[in-house]
């Protein structure tokens, strides 16, 4: 044990890895390229240690990555009810003990667990706790768990640690993107990660849906006259027509918050009940959460959303003249 | 003096800047990222070691890249013929001599010149040469021969390396993102550069005129049946309806390339005498320098380009036509 607090929260992390045999590996529902690269490597480093693990999730598993050795592992609640028995839980990317979803059913309250985030928000509980809200994500506290163990990632291993980087980074392009985040990056390229491949499946690559979605909503891009909103939106048969899935809406909006001048960028989509949700994003001036809770709505100063009251141009009428408002 | 080639390199480099007093900082025509951010860094360079230097560029410089501390400095030929004097020439990212363009009419033939480049086909024409092709961008290799000075980048120049890293690797993405690219942006974030607004403003942001370019070309983006080959077209009047450039078409023949699937993307683009460009992406399987050459055009395996009679919807078929036989 070292008096250092990140190796002495890393010498726990290891501990709880040794002093038991079986683990139940799990992280949050709508599991991202964080969440499921994270669960994967964690099974890798229990499997190093001589251990069990079950690697398992509420929700479908995000197709787009197969790739990852272990991803045909882990149990998805969705597909099947298993009868699991294991000593130990480990929690990964989880904020809170409420993203575990059904899968808590799992096991008792007050079982022995792992909690290992990067959420700032996480609120500790597990039984031992690794929380660095400084990591862009939790394969990076990972990585250096396997490093403190005593283990280098073998190749697999490495592409799942970069998959977790490159989603919560945005392809290295969000300022949690750190000194830290690129060496990392750096020794994972040098364990022989294609990050170009990798980036180019992750980040470039649409299905033919989510493309027709685009051109859809990019055809109705409009802007304000001064230029600086842009709004674009999605009417409630649209996803259908396009066979398109919600997920399929993120990044939208940016295409309208990302032209020079526009200080706010507005998703509007119609729900089957004719209601409208709205997402909105700030290019810094405007704050959007404030705006966003005078429709009853929240979120943070940069990207926010609120719910609307249908027909579809009523709601983006009266959003807009209170996004034009606030610019004033 | 050191045995070790690269080292020795940079000796030399260094030399040539400390036996001359004043220099002419070059780089190439239609000037990229990394051509503008070599030439700044230059610059600073030269003024830490007490030298005179002025900054030119045959083009029209990118006003995207007006932050760059020095760029206002650079000597735009489009906008002024000056008379200059100087001891000695220092051309950056430049492939050949003739990509020097107009500027090589200021100095003679004979006159030392020192070349610092990464393209793989630098013939050597300077009368020192540093080519090296493993680096990313010609700022990775004066990052080292800053280094290698013994100084240390200050946050404004360390924000001119990290913008040509970005732009010739594509935002860390292309498969020249080596580790050394990842550890030498790890110590320009640690110098204080702001990679996320770097990334926002250069790979994120775009003109409106860019925007409705793209919402023009994306409407008209289709595929064949088997979804193996996608394409877009931009018609003779659609740029100056855009208040768009030529330049703004860049990337634009992704959005073919990058859906699942599709093996090749093809941008059309006709010309104001009628006659149609065609710019080819392949996904791997298709060498589609063989299917441009067969049109009398050529490129590398997975991007080339080649010009067609119009009218374009003929050009259009005969093209797809022929990368339909070449995919079977
Ligand atoms: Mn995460
Ligand atoms: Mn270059």
């Amino acid at each position: 044990m070292s008096s250092n607090p990140i190796t002495q929260q890393l010498d726990e992390a290891l501990a709880f890895m040794k002093d038991n045999a079986s683990f139940l590996v799990v992280s949050h529902v709508q599991p991202d390229g964080d969440a499921i690269s994270s669960t994967v490597v964690v099974g890798w480093l229990l499997q190093r240690l001589g251990k069990k693990a079950i690697m398992i999730n509420e929700s479908e598993l995000p197709s787009r990555l197969q790739y990852l050795r272990g991803f045909d592992e882990i149990i998805s609640l969705k597909q099947q009810q298993p009868e699991l028995s294991f000593d130990a839980v480990i929690a990964v990317d989880c904020a809170d003990y409420r993203r575990i979803g059904d899968v808590a059913a799992l096991f008792p309250e007050d079982c022995k667990l792992l909690n290992i985030d990067h959420h700032p928000t996480n609120n500790g509980f597990g039984t031992v706790n690794v929380i660095w809200p400084e990591a862009a994500a939790t394969v990076e506290i990972l990585y250096d768990l396997i490093i403190h163990a005593g283990f280098v990632p073998d190749q697999e291993c490495a592409g799942a640690v970069y998959t977790g980087l490159l989603t919560d980074t945005g392809g290295f392009r969000y300022s949690n993107t750190t000194p830290r985040v690129m060496e990392i990056a750096a020794s994972l390229l040098a364990l022989g990660v294609s990050g170009s491949q990798l980036a180019d499946h992750l980040l470039e690559k649409m299905t033919i849906a989510k493309l027709k979605l685009l051109q859809t909503a990019l055809a109705r891009l409009t802007f304000s006259d001064d230029l600086k909103i842009g709004w674009l939106y999605i009417g409630k048969e649209d996803l259908a027509q396009c066979g398109a899935v919600s997920e399929d809406l993120e990044g939208i909006v940016n295409y309208a918050l990302n032209v020079d001048g526009v200080e706010v960028g507005i998703l509007f989509k119609e729900t089957n009940d004719g209601a409208v949700k709205a997402s909105m994003r700030s290019a810094g001036k405007a704050d959007v959460a404030a705006i966003a809770q005078s429709f009853g709505g929240g979120g943070h100063v940069r990207a926010s959303g609120c719910r609307l009251e249908g027909p579809l141009p009523d709601a983006m009428g009266s959003l807009v003249d209170a996004v034009r408002k606030a610019l004033v």
